[in-house]
């Protein structure tokens, strides 16, 4: 998987694959800069008038559902109905499913509705997609993932005949028959807004260049990512110079460091 | 002051409240920073189907007015509606009130039809909010406060029944019969977009903690935010440096920053 | 032109100019950190109810047409008109015209139903407003402009009777009659999202304060922008601390700094 991640990494490099994202307020600057950082060219775009347009240009369709709201969804799905019909893989972040009711059937509604290819979550926010005894508390979650969890997310990827990946204290990637482990990341990733959105996004600009192997693309995703977290927190362990030097580490991290730091290991 | 600044400080670091905001586009990241930095959850939402349930789990709901647009103040209604009739505090910033007439009119129907806990802003918003005489210019303002103001304020904190906080060179905090002074702050504040919403914000998050003593929850937020500022100007003097100083100070700062630098006085 | 960059900087730090944004989500947070870091005061508004009075204080007004929706546009429209009868000037950033029709025909709607006074653009959203063979992929764009750009840039500008101002690797800025060309910046501006928005905004401010000398004010700002941009690549070649430099340096750079730095020529 170190040597996949490094080619996959080396791609997006070379390609900078446009990752068209329909996301919440709050990231929107922060996701562009994480995927300008990795070597990726991030659009936003949202208006139903262009969404399938947009889409079409692109290498991957990130849909993240913070700051919510319904017209935003129908976007979405029209979006999503494009990228399908074109190929081209389409990332879920279901942020805050769980939380509330707007949030839990909208994040259902898309998985109905069209054909995703990763769906990256926490624990709760998983859950939340097949049943209604997971809670959500905010759009934050460290807690570690039970094995409930890692069932809950292989049966969930078997219905959606998609990827589904957990973010946790160790982050496992499924695809129903096989699961990754990453042992990457730092504490300091839930100190600052958007870390998880930033990372979907990330997903989907590995996702653009991956030729159809998603777990991979997205197991590498997670492994960069975190590793990246590790080095910006060996440089600051405060949030505002952390932030700063993540997106640092993002542009300038390599093979070396992929090499060094990256931890995965098959489940 | 300075020892309730320090419990309140230490219970938002261990309880870890959930911040309702429903705020303007330009200030949600920071804002959400702002609140993970000193410990808080943030949560942004503000469609009219998710923010009852969204403010039922919350600790505090922040009404930020500015980027307005009139289906944004619906929801704030109804999500401050439901906040009165579960007795979780209500924190208004009334942006640019007194600049036009939309947030004028606006400012003044939320603090006509739901009650607020605390309403902060600068002195001409503030005092757009009881006569027509004020004009505020813009959104931002180092005006120093003026006894008319100070009037202004303590007779709009009696006739609303909820603490006005008034930002400038000095920070006067009324619930109309206490007033605090807080000499706490830096000029380079007026230097970064959304230090006075990440204030209301940060307000929210002691507010939530408080058991009810809400003028002494605000006070702590303008003593601790602007002692913040102070060490992080100390560290650089250039704004945007500044920023990243001040997050990582907003994590870092505790009992000892606060005991030596905050200056709270009662008028 | 560097003695004329030297006067309207010092004027936006005397003046502050009022700058008034409806511009795209992504770019909100960074565009109003580069007013306030110039020295002038941004206010973003997008109501149709108050676009109008908030326009009329302000000293330039800047339409930005990322994450783009129709009643977006509508309230442009409405702001601009109300600019044009009071003699402000209206900057537009037309990102990714040439990207989709929605883009394409939002951005010449504004165009042919108001005056705009300066453009700015890359190569490939100036020739979306002219003729159709041009191509935008994404919103960036670091290609070289071409003979053919300029032409179609001074054609623009002579129909349109406003300055055109072309991004690049050089940057061209003309009103059909005079052409200056700027060769400061650096390649990192690439890897931070929003530099060009923030760059249409900074010539808001310069063109407040300019007295209706609009191509100098433009040519001024580029210039200014760009050699901080150097400066601040001289300080970190990282995107994460670069972007923190480039705000530090928009606010402590001045006469000695463009005097040194800046490279104009007349075409």
């Amino acid at each position: 998987m170190i040597k996949k991640t490094i080619n996959l990494l080396e791609k997006i490099r070379t390609e900078s694959p446009l990752v068209h994202n329909i996301t919440n307020y709050v990231v929107m600057n922060f996701t562009a800069n994480v995927l300008l950082a990795i070597g990726a060219s991030p659009v936003m775009a949202h208006a139903p008038e262009e969404v399938e347009e947009m889409v079409s240009m692109s290498g991957a369709l990130v849909l993240n559902i913070g700051t919510l709201q319904n017209d935003w969804i129908d976007s979405m799905i029209l979006a999503a109905k494009a990228a399908n019909s074109k190929g081209i893989p389409v990332i879920l972040d279901p942020v805050g499913s769980g939380a509330t009711k707007l949030r839990t059937e909208s994040a259902k509604r898309i998985v109905e509705e069209v054909d995703v290819s990763v769906i990256r979550g926490n624990a709760s926010e998983i859950m939340s997609l097949t049943t209604s005894s997971a809670k959500t508390r905010g759009v934050d979650s460290s807690e570690s993932v039970t094995d409930l969890t890692l069932k809950t997310a292989s049966m969930l990827s078997a219905e959606k005949k998609c990827v589904v990946a957990v973010s946790g204290v160790k982050d496992f990637i499924t695809d129903g028959s096989r699961t990754f482990c990453i042992e990457n990341g730092h504490k300091l990733m839930t100190k600052v807004t958007g870390m998880g959105c930033g990372l979907t996004s990330a997903i989907g600009a590995f996702c653009a260049v991956s030729n159809g192997d998603l777990i991979e693309a997205t197991t590498s995703a997670f492994g960069f990512y975190g590793l990246c977290a590790e080095i910006a927190a060996s440089i600051s362990e405060k949030p505002g110079s952390f932030q700063t030097a993540f997106l640092d580490t993002l542009y300038s991290a390599g093979e070396k460091e992929i090499a060094k730091y990256m931890k995965c290991s098959l489940v």
